[in-house]
Parts: structure tokens; C-alpha cells; sequence
């Protein structure tokens, strides 16, 4: 079977990496994709790099036949997200990957994105994209909600952890460093080019950064009670990749080995041995995500590093892994792409 | 069917980039790869990129067993290659990524790299390895010659052109600008990041590199008369990607026509719109090639740029291409992926 | 003696460069910033690198009180600088860093620049600001118009071998390569870290780039005919340099010679040895312009390759050695700082 | 006065940046220069970017005339350079920037660096080199060991805090971001460009990092009691400067307050407004410390974020800062030079 795909706002990085993995897809066929701006424009005058595809005209959401869509990628910015899905056909599988349904409690959305949230019957419907941790309601969803790139990359450290009640729940710290592509392609003064290459800063620091709304929902809900986690992003002169070094209280040893065991089984998610620790250049391009853990010299600390593509595992990848589910596909399909290096 | 490949020279960025090629191909599975110096080691300790892949272990060469390989990539330093092809069994067929089989005329060989041939019968054998323009032969042969990668991208741009007779032959500059894994992974201090990271500058410069042996053989065997070109390499900081700005006297529209027709079949050249001109952030990581032209403002000038990625259209992905063709493969299997980008 | 001094347009890069190098200039002291919309903040929450200096607040340039001002820089806008020029007491000495004022012809303005010029007055005054050929009529100006960064280097490789008549005129070539703090500090989609970084690509090719104008005017009037030079850029992922690689036909070693002999007394213009090249990594964040010279395989044949940092040497270095001259002060003052390396 | 300098191990980046730092130093001229390997080479060779300098040939260490120095400043690997010290003139002042003096306690040298101290009579000479919290016995010191640069950038953050009592002592938390200067100019695979453009990983993580040494010794000696914070550091695609996130337990405000009040005098230590935190790009190439905090959204915790450069803060620069106190010069005189941005 062959499925025809949509993706909304394919000017974006995202909606562009999709088309890249599509691109070698086995059962997939891209129909139609939108960019309200530059509707009308071929996929290779706004990507260069994918002019050997044989792909559809740039259209408006509004244009589009979805009678001939069995599911969209929905690439658009926050905030405006929930009015185009509310308007989609109701039979339509939709992979959203904005923050817009990432959240299932309409006030903890308001507090981290300082708007009310104005679809919440469809907020109750979104199953929460974190592959591994909700496959089987991933499978019987119309609506998944792709999770924060960072918050993936956070999540993937430490939620074998707290299930297992392996760590102290209230010193857990994450200082990440992320990759410029997750801020994306909109053209601002302190992404260019001479700003950024050669230094790093921190952003959204102290508690600020939305993807928290993340971390809060999901680890309360495995320890059973309020969870706080602190994080700290950094913004490195990189393109892809984010590393995120977590830092928990609790026997290193039985740290790796519960990370170990809950990963096994799992196709894209490594967990290195004990004591070697992960780089963002071995999983660039692709849905791989590797896990390292070591022990400090001060007993009782552990450090987990946890590595992803921002742009793959971290959101397209993610999101073409479950619509791979929602569609009865093979939950590989298109993703075994090698990473990149150098 | 399933071929069976060994690849010598695996932990080399050449070596590499063919296993990450192979991991995707539908009718090749790795059954050997060698490393003298780190045999025994598993691959995903010399390059932790591959680390989901099923490899085998590396070997010496002397400890393969060819009975069990049908082709063999030779990824190894220019030089010593000639004697390890040398000892392979005869019957096997083997696609060389060195230096040591380009040149069909021993002299010429000895001229730009300094030593005698020592195997000139295995050269008289060789098949030079650009693909699109060696097609019949490659299919046929045994030994093939890969390509210099800057070689290559310079050729993609001239050939047509030589072979039509729309340009002025005593007037070829080609100013080329390369990524730096093209000088491999040998640690070098002027390889360093610090040393490399932020600028740029020339070498080899003053008509002393190597590939100008190519370049004198392909242009006057197309041309039937001796052509030297002018050609001055540039180092970038930017790990893949070769972009060639090649300077010819003729008209440009013609040029432009002459290329546009020349590469319409190829599955992986591309000649762009009249006047629109590549980046090689278009095709990094794949193992296609753009070409687009210009004129200038003055009159019976044009400027050709070619755009590749070193490791993969430039020498891995061109012998993957290569072996295709050997092996009665489909020529693009396992060549299909999309560059990456951002 | 202590002079006072405006900088009007110090939110950009060339802006901040002019206060970097006045900080360590025994004899200027900055009296007024402006920066029109973001009149009212301070220098360290424009450009944080500066905030160890005591620097006045921004203001806009109708606020500012040039009785209290001995020379102002104009680092403006192309275009909107000949009527803030033109507003400006007409004692005061200016040092403009735009296109406004380079190209002597008004007609060849309104070409290259594809509106017509509005002061024509104020051209006939302006002297063009490249230091070494024009320090007399610099001494004595009250108007200098710096000159383009590409069209400074160059001409710093060509001007003496005109002069000498020691290259052929009508075979010059300029392939140049340029970092991206040329194209200035304002937000776009082409100039975002995740766009450029890894990669290169040519810009303003085939006869169209603006400061071909300068070229045509200069080589000519050193002529006494007409000469048209050919010239592509090329943007690489670098912050800071310029790296022309010219080729000429002439004897190697006379050009070499007529290099070395005209720069033998200049301060900041270094012609290394016979068949050295320099980096771009050697001048970085200094003043100096290094150069060298190559024969080619071909005889009669050479490259000059010349590098300077396009915003140091190539515009608000060059606008300081200007000052210097303009107010009577060491030539040299405030601009011997070395490179930044690595 | 001028304070005849020598530097011994002048083919390394600190060496170097010594070079280009009193370069432009009123009161210092370099009268001899050592670099084993590369005795009898000029230093233009080895560093083009110094080539404006008239600068001493390169020399073996025995063969420089010591009777004409007054200050050496040693940039010789770690181990070595025991020895060395001990065999130079006993009257001459050393300024170290190796590891073999850094720490008082040779059983602590045996435990960090692997090999017993062979010379502990100097080492009980020996004077911690940062600056502003030894600056009295400096001054009077004939050898002072300058510290390690991540050491540096920790200690900074912390310092005022553990005498201030202000923090918990027994959860401090280093998050160290460092650039790759750091590690040296030696050829290694690891720190190719290739390798490390585009990409982050950790190192000598898990407590084995040797500044933990020094973390030990300095903060223990502080508190009166034992201390040991956890520091992981990573290494970044980026030439210049390190970021340290020091995460403490303590009242926010206070310690903004605290490490405000306690830099306020110092000139090259800049605390930034309560909630502003600093970027390596806007210290690059200079000696300024920028150091900012925040409070995280969890009660009673903040984030200290430190940054300097490591080749000037972190080595260099601190180092010619001690020698201004030794030598009685303007403890800031050739150290004002602004940062490099972009």
C-alpha cells in the first residue's frame, strides 16, 4: 500500500527533512505540500537540495484536496496550529509537530505559551508523540502530538529512571546544548551566521523554556506525584544536534543497566556501554538517539548524556516513526538512513 | 541477489562513507572490512556513527577470506595500494578509491606522484572511473580507477564541453574550493579545527596538484590534442562539498545547452536553469552533482560552476555506482539518498 | 591632542569595528553614537563585546551636537548616506564607509547602483579612500569615501602591476572569496547560521557585483584605457576575510618583484616570498593585507593572491588609517593590534 | 622602564598569544624565544599571523643568553617542564603556564597528573597564578604557577560565593563548555576539523578532569573544610572561550549581590545586570571575564554563568597579568585590547 501524504508549512526545516525522509520511503507518496507565502513556488526553489524529487507545486492549506490525503504532517508555527487542524477534514490522521497539543492540560498550556488554548476538544483527542513510551494509543490515533525536541532528548535520559524509581526525583538537572536548526529558518538578527558561528550562550534560562511544560507533564505523571526538573539550554554553532547531560542522584551502575534493559529491545535507541558517553556527530541525519552513562567520583551521582537530531529523532523523524504506526506500516520504514560524518 | 563486499581501508572517511552507503542497498551485504592497524577492533569503536549496523569485525587484509567476497573496495593511501591489488586473488573484482590506478600512462604517473609504477600490467587493465562517461567499459571490467574527487567535479563541468568543441581549449582556469575530509583522517596539525576553522587558503597551488595528471589525460584524449588547464585548489572550513568555478571562453548560452543536453539521461547530474548557479550545501551527503552556468559581462565569457560532495559522488558514492554497474545492479541502488541540509 | 569623534550608524558591524579600534587610539576619544532605532540605549546592549568601554548612548543623528565633533565616520546605508552627509556642518571632516561616494562618474553610479546620484557636489569633493594611492589628496580631504572590501583586495594585487604594465589587461581575473560579515548585521532568511555554515556558493556572479564599478574606475584611470577585469565572489562560511585569488598573464618573478618593491615601505601591506600564499587566518581582526605570488605550470602565466579582513583593512580600518591621515596623526595610530589567531 | 621577555615553548597557541599580547605592550620587549623542535626557524614561519612583529629567531632553551632576561615566561607541556624550571637562572622570574606547579600539595600532583613531583622545593615557592585573589604575594613572587583555564572560569563564578558563605557547599555543579584551543596545537585525530566541526561530545567526564585538582585545593582552602564540586566538561565546535554553568544552591539575589560587590574593583571582571547572562563571543580574544546569574524557577537555586577566553583570561592574558604585578607595571598595561565580534 502506498499512503498520500501532506505537509503543512513545507518552507520550514521540518516540512523539509519529512520530504527528506520520505524521499526513500517505501509506502509513502507525497500529494501535496503548503506554504501559504510562497504558494505556487516548486519545493526546489525554496530547497535546492531536493530538486531531484518529482514533488507537487507549493500550495495554500486552503487549496488542497484532501480527499486525496490519508494523512498530513502538520509543520506550522505554534499558536496558529490548532485553528488549520480544527479545520482539517475529522477523518484525516494528522502528526502535528508544533507545541500546540503537546500539553494536556489546557492551563499548563496557557502558562507556558501565554495564550488560552482555543481547541481543547481536540486537545483531549491528541495522544502525546513520544514513540517508545505511547506506541499502542501512538497506533489507534487521529491526532498525535509531536513532542519539543529537547524535551525528546530530556525525556529519553530519564524516564526508564523514574518508572524504575531509580534516582532521587527532586535534584534531577539538565544543561542542554542544542543545535541552531531547532530555532528555525525564520531570518532574525541573532541567528545569523556572524553571531552565532564560533560561540555559545545560554537562552531561556532559569526555568523558562516551554519544553518544561513537558518534563513537568510527563514525569509527574510516572513518579505518580509533581516532578520539577531544572534545565538549562545552551545554543551551540552547530546546525543539527542536540546533547543533553543529565545529572541524577542514584547508583551509576543500576542507572546504565535500567536504561540498558528498557532500550533493548528498542530499534533506535542505543544505549552505550558503562562509562562511554555519546557525540551529537554520530547520530546527525538520522533517528538514532544514543545514551552514555558514567558515574562521578562523588559516590551516589551519575551523569546520563543522551544525544539526538534535533530535526529527526527530535521531530521528523518522530513524527514519520508514528505516522509508520498510525498508518499499520513497518514502524522503520524510511528511517534506518545512516547519520552523517563527518 | 546478494553480493558479498569487502571493503579494504575501513577506517579511512572513504572507507566509512561506503559503509554507510551499503547499510541501504538492497543487494549488497559487507562481509569483510579490514583496518591493518586496528584489526580486530569492531567498527563501531573506530567510527561510533555505525555503531546500529551488523559489521563484521576488522581484519588484516591477509586474514580475509576472499573465497566469500564477489567485489572489493580498496579505500587505501596512494602508493601502497598498487601491491595489495596485487596479491588479490585475480579473479576478484575490485573498485580502487587511490590515486595509483588513474593514469594510464606510467610516466605520467611517476611524474605527478613522484615513484615508478610498480605494476604496470594491472594498470594497463584499469578502467578510469567516471561513471556516466566510462559507462560500457565499467560494466565489463575488473579493476577500476575512482576518480580524484576534485578531478571528478572539474571533469562534470569541461567534458561536454571539450567533446562539442564550444570552448577555447588554451584558456581553461578552474579555481576549486574543497572540503576538508578530502585530506582524510591522518592527524596533521594544519588539519586541526583551530588551525582551519574560520578561514581559508589555497594549496597546492602553481599547477603541482596531483590531479592535474587527470586532467591532462581526460582533456586531450576528449580534445585529440594536448590541453592543459590552469587549475588552483582552495581549502574551506567545511568538512564535505567541493564547489569548482571553472572560467571558459565561449558562448554562453551554448555552453549551457551543450551541458543541459549532455547530462538530461544521468540519474544524478543536474544541470540547473541558465544563469542560477549551485551551493554545495545542496548536495552534501549524496551523490549528486549540479552544474549551472552563467556569462559574464564581458562578451564570450562564461563561468561553470560544479558542485559534489568529496566522499560520496567524489570517490565513495562513485564507486558504489561503479560496482553497481560491475555486479549487473541497478546503477543508482543505494545512491538514491538525499543530501542533508541544514 | 585629543580629537572628537562621531560615529553615525553604530549598530552595525562596521560601527562596532570603529569603536573596537578607537578604544586602544592614543589620540580620538568617541563623543557620539548614533544608531537611529535604537536611539536612547547603550553601546553594550547593542554589541555586548564593548561593554567594558565608557561609551555616550545612542542617539539619533538629529540629536547629535557636532560643535563637539572633530570627524565623523558615516557607516550607513548604501543610498540613504548622501543626505545625511549632505546635512552635516560643512567644516566637518567625514570618513564615509558606504558605496555613496566611490565611484567618481555619477553615471557610473546610477548604473551600478540603479538610482541616480542626489549630491553630485558632494562627489567632486570626495576622495577615494584607498590609503596607500591616495594619501596626499587624504591628507588634504575634507570627504573620503572608503572603498568596497572586494574592491580592495583587489587592488592591493593589482594597482602596481598596472602601474608597471607588467600583466596583460585584458585577461584579469578576480575569484574571491568572502566571509559573511560583509553582508552586513540585518536579519535574512540567506544569512542564518544554519544556511551558510559548511558550505559556499557564489553570489553577484557574472559581471554584476557593485564593486566591479571601483575596478573599472581605478585599473582604467591607472591604464589611461579602458579595462574591464572579470570578478565572481564567492561567500564561505567564515566571520571575518577576504581572499582574492587573481590570475594575470606576466612574467611571475617580474610581477613578484613589482609587488614587493611597491609595498616595501608600507606599514600593513606584507608581500611574502616567491611562491608563498597567505591565509586569511593570518589577518584576521588586524589591518594588514598580506599578499603573494605564484607561477603557474603554464608559462607566462601567475596568481596573486592577496587577503585582508573585509571589515578591518577593508572598511573601518582603512576609514581609521584615513583619519589619521585627515587629522594629522601617526598614520599607523591605534591599527598595528595583530591578528586574532586561531 | 622596558622588561626584557623571553618565552620558552613559543610554537604552541599560548606561546603564541603571549606573542601577539605584548606585542602591542608598552613597557615589554621579547629578547628571546624557544621552540625545540623548531630552533633556528623564524617565528613568522611557524605563526604567519606574527609576521609584522621584529621578533627573536627560534632557539633551543640552552642556547638562550638568560643574563638578558628579566621575566621567562614558560608555555611547555605539562611534566616537562619541572625540569626545565629548575635549571634556569635561580634569579630569574618565571611566569608558568603548565600544570606542574599549579597544585601545593605534591601528593595531590601524584593523584591528578600519575607521576610523582620531582621538584617540591620549587613548588613550595611557587604562587597560584589567579590574579585576583593572590595578587599580593604575586607581586612578590619569583614563580607563580598560572592556573588551568577551566579552572579559571569555575573558580571566578564560585570564589566570592564560598567566602561569602552564600551557598550550599556539598551541591556544586560545574557545566563546562570549552573551545578547542584548549587542547593545543599537537596533531591529533581527535581534534581534526573534520572531526570536530558541527558536533559536541564530553571529556574527562566523571570526575577525572585534572583542574578538579585545583577545585579541591582552592575551595577547600576557602571554606576551611573539604569541598568537591561534580564538573563535566564538554568540547565545542569553536576555537575560542569557555562557558562554565555553575549551578549553586543559595538565594539568587545574594549571590548576584555577593559576586557583584566582590568584582566591582576589578578590571577585567564584569558581573552583568541580575538575569543577564554572558556569551563567549563577546570576550573572544580578550581578558575580560563576563559573569552573569539567574535564578531558576525552583526556590533557592541559581545558575552562574561564567565565560572568558582560554588562550588570554584562561592563560595567556592572566599570565602577563602576573607579570605586570611582578615586573611593578600597569597590572592591565597590553591587556585593554577590546574583544573580536564577529
Amino acid at each position: 500500500m502506498i499512503a498520500k501524504i501532506a505537509i503543512l508549512g513545507a518552507s520550514g526545516y521540518t516540512g523539509a527533512e519529512l520530504v527528506r525522509l520520505i524521499a526513500t520511503h517505501p509506502n509513502m507518496r507525497i500529494t501535496a505540500l503548503s506554504a501559504d507565502r510562497k504558494a505556487g513556488q516548486m519545493m526546489a526553489e525554496v530547497f535546492p537540495f531536493l530538486r531531484h524529487l518529482d514533488l507537487p507545486v507549493l500550495q495554500k492549506i486552503e487549496d488542497i484536496d484532501f480527499s486525496n490525503v490519508d494523512l498530513a504532517f502538520c509543520a506550522l508555527p505554534h499558536g496558529t496550529t490548532q485553528a488549520v487542524i480544527a479545520a482539517l477534514p475529522p477523518f484525516l490522521r494528522v502528526v502535528d509537530l508544533s507545541a500546540d497539543f503537546r500539553l494536556r492540560d489546557p492551563t499548563e498550556y496557557a502558562k507556558w505559551y501565554g495564550q488560552p488554548h482555543m481547541q481543547p476538544a481536540l486537545q483531549a483527542e491528541a495522544v502525546y508523540g513520544l514513540t517508545e513510551f505511547y506506541r499502542d494509543p501512538i497506533r489507534k490515533a487521529r491526532l498525535v502530538a509531536g513532542t519539543g525536541c529537547n524535551a525528546a532528548a530530556g525525556q529519553y535520559a530519564l524516564r526508564p529512571l523514574i518508572s524504575a524509581g531509580v534516582i532521587d526525583l527532586d535534584s534531577i538537572l539538565i544543561d542542554l546544548k542544542a543545535g541552531v536548526s531547532g530555532a528555525g529558518r525564520s531570518a532574525k538578527e541573532n541567528l545569523l551566521h556572524a553571531e552565532l558561528s564560533g560561540g555559545t550562550h545560554t537562552y531561556s534560562a532559569g526555568g523558562k523554556h516551554r519544553h518544561l511544560g513537558e518534563f513537568d507533564q510527563e514525569f509527574s505523571a510516572l513518579a505518580g506525584r509533581p516532578v520539577q526538573v531544572q534545565f538549562t539550554p545552551h545554543l551551540l554553532p552547530m546546525n543539527r544536534g542536540i546533547l543533553a547531560t543529565t545529572y541524577v542522584q542514584g547508583d551509576p551502575a543500576t542507572i546504565h543497566r535500567t536504561l540498558f534493559d528498557a532500550y533493548a529491545p528498542e530499534p533506535f535507541i542505543e544505549v552505550l556501554p558503562f562509562g562511554t558517553l555519546p557525540s551529537t556527530r554520530d547520530i546527525a541525519g538520522s533517528n538514532f538517539c544514543h545514551i552514555g552513562v558514567i558515574g562521578d567520583r562523588i559516590a551516589g551521582r551519575a551523569v546520563v548524556v543522551s544525544v539526538l537530531d534535533n530535526l529527526t529523532k527530535g521531530s521528523s523523524g518522530q513524527a514519520l516513526q508514528n505516522a509508520n504506526l498510525m498508518l499499520g506500516f513497518d514502524e522503520v520504514a524510511g528511517l534506518m538512513l545512516a547519520p552523517l560524518f563527518p
